[in-house]
């Protein structure tokens, strides 16, 4: 096991009917002038906005607004947001909606403290001094709620690029699963399938010697696996949204993941997926995750035929352990497919012809490498994306 | 699933050589003069003390010491430690060593802030303001390095109780494997029963669906029984010491209690034995787990049926669910033999003329009761008791 920190300040608040809690954690989180930030649509519509905006006022809190966040959220609303927040003295970000509201508003936290462009974050330079963020979540699936990270897309090039700092840990998060129970069954498994992805990045390491996380990451995923289906099956099962939205917390604050070299290519390969079509993420992953286990299952087959064993309760083959591993990765494919994501790239409505401009837009070179598991080149990338085809 | 909230903002610095880093996080938390609370013996013989004044001073931190805390720590040292503080102008409490020097810590922390007898918090006040506490860990345990709880001994009447509150969780703990190397077996394996039984607390619940947590607490267990075994075998198997010592943080900070009602009437029961016998603690609760388990398991069958199969990896007998849990508890029975605990009074050294005694000194009277699993009156404690002879 790795030495490693652990830090998850978060206060959590979850449960049905906790976004009329905002405006007192709020005050104890020492909020004064807050700016609201999130979509459009459903948050408005379902009258979420309202609620939460209740809950500010019987604190006598201020706050301002800015909607219009969009899926794989843009860099021009942050300039936006950061413009707004110094010129209204904002001291506390509340995004509410799910992980592109979230990260959106982390961006402008941290941009609001800097003097500086923001997207610099977003090449690497780390995130010491944001504002205060919260969040009221609405789709289980980024694990920004409790997570360290953002990721923002650059108009300019449509660059999608991620940034970390402790300072972006929200402060609090508020889940209620119920505000879950409205989305489309498609949005649904997108989001469980970000959220299984986030374990997977974690799962497949080299470091020996890690039961405590392996065991773990594969909780998180059993859950999943029993639970997604009958959130599919019954869109208002609050008991398995429950779990679920609690899963995805735990999938991504890095508990998960501590003591262990993690991987993190596919979500890189995936990114310039969701950049150049504007797919949702997790669809992206599911195209992605299967073509990149297959690629990389021989660094240890071991690893693979585990996971095949533990989650999907394949037999260990142990005359011939290659056989279980790809069973696993046989049998996650049909997960998916079940729950309605796609796995190929003619699925996701992804072309061939563009595999070799998004490879190299990931920008390795000739000699870079990707991934903690496997050190993937540029080639390589090439040959993941042509092995979801 | 319940609704809850979940706060665990301690800072976590795991791994080989982090004693040494106590100063800058003693820097870092706003610490100006510091207490270092200790127990005697090994902390000093093994130069760990010595370690961490150095990394002290090199920070420019001022300090005085307190030493002496037993296990089952009393009363009388808090009331030491408090007037301590107040004469020194101690604004932090840094204790090294294990569930005892830390639960002590937390004492005397909240002790400093109040104008009343510290006693109230283990009466049931709760504890809303206390001087922050850190910890260097030096055994896998109690789980206190990360939990807002507190066990004392009040020397008159050998009263053992607990008490809790956010403000008693660490603002950081150093958790460095390395450290436990150096315990008998029998302790490490009383360390490690306490880290399984505070599963077992949050595992057996009448809160329907809460897979994700029951899931979580699998994986502790699952962890345990995996390296347990081979820490006994070779004490100084870093890698096995490292997956218990984390596990034991996950087991108690919360994280795999969420969302459902837990049961701890376990815990009450040892503790009149500890408080009587002056036993580990987790030798203690090596003895009365399973004999709580074989007296609740009516209760729900299928759920000590699914532990049995889940972690014990017995077959479950789909004709007679009731002879898989019961083959479950037999193996918990084996485990513990096997690590060198004891599982009757006999192999504890406790007494059957006692039993009333201990009954009774509980405190439920006539009609009270405890545990949220099954409701256990006095006399359902006295069998207990009579089940672990």
């Amino acid at each position: 096991m790795n030495n490693f920190t652990f830090y998850s300040p978060t206060y959590f608040v979850f449960g049905k009917g906790t976004e009329n809690e905002a405006g007192q954690y709020v005050r104890r989180f020492g909020g004064n002038k807050v700016l609201i930030h999130y979509g459009g649509g459903s948050v408005v519509r379902s009258g979420l906005l309202d609620r939460v905006k209740a809950s500010l006022e019987k604190e006598n809190i201020n706050y301002v607004e800015l909607g219009g966040v969009l899926p794989n959220p843009r860099s021009g609303l942050v300039y936006t947001g950061i413009d707004l927040c110094k010129k209204e003295g904002v001291d506390f970000i509340l995004a509410v909606g799910g992980g592109s509201a979230i990260d959106s508003a982390k961006a402008i936290a941290a941009g609001v403290k800097y003097e500086g462009d923001f997207w610099d974050f977003y090449e690497g330079k780390s995130v010491t001094e944001a504002l205060k963020v919260a969040t009221v979540l609405t789709i289980a699936a980024a694990g920004s709620e409790g997570s360290g990270d953002s990721v923002i897309t650059k108009e300019d090039g449509m660059l999608k690029r991620g940034a970390s700092g402790e300072a972006l840990r929200p402060v609090f998060s508020i889940l209620n699963p119920e505000l879950t129970q409205t989305l489309p069954a498609y949005q649904t498994a997108a989001g469980a399938t970000d959220i299984m992805a986030h374990v997977f990045e974690r799962y497949f390491t080299n470091t020996k010697e890690v039961e405590i996380t392996d065991r773990l990451c594969e909780a998180v995923l059993q859950t999943m696996v029993k639970e997604v289906p009958r959130v599919i099956a019954d869109a208002n099962n609050y008991e398995a949204r429950a779990n679920i939205m609690w899963a995805g917390m735990v999938a991504h604050n890095n508990l998960v993941g501590v003591g262990r070299d993690q991987d993190w290519a596919s979500h890189g390969i995936e990114h310039e997926l969701s950049a150049l079509y504007d797919v949702a993420h997790g669809a992206g992953l599911a195209v992605i995750f299967p073509a990149w286990m297959t690629f990389v299952m021989k660094q240890d087959v071991n690893r693979f035929a585990q996971i095949a064993v533990r989650l999907w309760g394949c037999s260990m083959n142990f005359a011939n352990p290659e056989e279980t591993a790809k069973e696993g990765i046989t049998r996650l494919k049909q997960f998916l497919t079940s729950i309605g994501m796609p796995i190929t790239f003619e699925e996701l409505g992804a072309k061939e012809e563009d595999i070799p401009k998004m490879a190299e837009k990931i920008g390795l070179g000739d000699n870079g490498t990707m991934g903690g598991f496997v050190k993937l080149t540029t080639k390589d990338v090439e040959q993941i994306y042509r092995l979801a085809l």
